[in-house]
């Protein structure tokens, strides 16, 4: 069975499906700096997360895109705060330019149910 | 049980594992205009998916990369009327130059078997 | 249940799933030539996949990006000569700056749990 929440015509935000939880690419609030970006995008992300029941605790695989590789270390510095320890995801950075100009920050996100795990 | 079709020594267009099929990155024809790509593209990812026993009711995550982020609304439009209404998937879409320079879109595509889902 | 190996503060190399092992992006020793680095990564990749219960033969997907798509060629030939025939799997290639400026190459490996297929 798959299970879709907060669908526009364009995407669902959460698809869930056999105990795996995808949402749809985050970023932040356009404009802000790439830490204030990364807090309100992993803000949006743990918002997504419970409504799909599923946690920050139970992310699978994160894949990162920065406009700008420049901005590795700011991100990784609200990532790393962020993570819950002994929960680490797999990850992946690369650099993208994304789908506004001043976004700086976008996670793909895939992760387990929580009652699954 | 992995089941792979479409092999070329290089990449299986489908891989099916445990009710999930991946698709090979697909484009469309090198050189036309990103609303044609767009639709070609498409095209690719329903017969594959016919093929893999799902279908594009049953796609669970879609990352889209454009080779350059101003055709972004061009793909959209295309991507918007094509989306089943109520199966709309999972999505992300950056900026990634292809494999030609004159493919505009590539799609990769994560979809669950039909019969399980 | 949700089993990680090789966990760092900011990531998992390996994060393992309902028969699904997801491998964090791995690259070669930055600096070395785009072959050499392709031939390390997937040095690397064995290695992680072997640890975690699962093998070459069993990847499912790998996206792979090149800092710059005119190593397309340079990496295809050290891939192509490395897939297990009859056991590729699903690829997308695209092109994306990596975390250093000297790395030329990275993967996103997702595959299955050995024994599970």
């Amino acid at each position: 069975m798959i299970e879709r929440f907060e669908q526009t015509p364009r995407m669902s935000r959460i698809v869930r499906h056999n105990g795996v939880v995808y949402l749809c690419g985050q970023v932040g609030n356009a404009g802000e700096s790439v830490a204030d970006q990364t807090k309100e995008c992993l803000r949006r992300v743990e918002v997504l997360l419970e409504q799909a029941g599923s946690s920050p605790k139970h992310i699978l695989q994160t894949v990162i895109w920065l406009s700008d590789m420049k901005h590795f270390d700011e991100m990784n510095a609200v990532w790393d705060a962020w993570v819950e320890q002994g929960h680490a995801p797999a990850r992946a950075c690369g650099e993208a330019k994304l789908a506004r100009p001043d976004l700086q920050v976008e996670m793909i996100v895939t992760a387990a149910v929580a009652d699954d795990s």
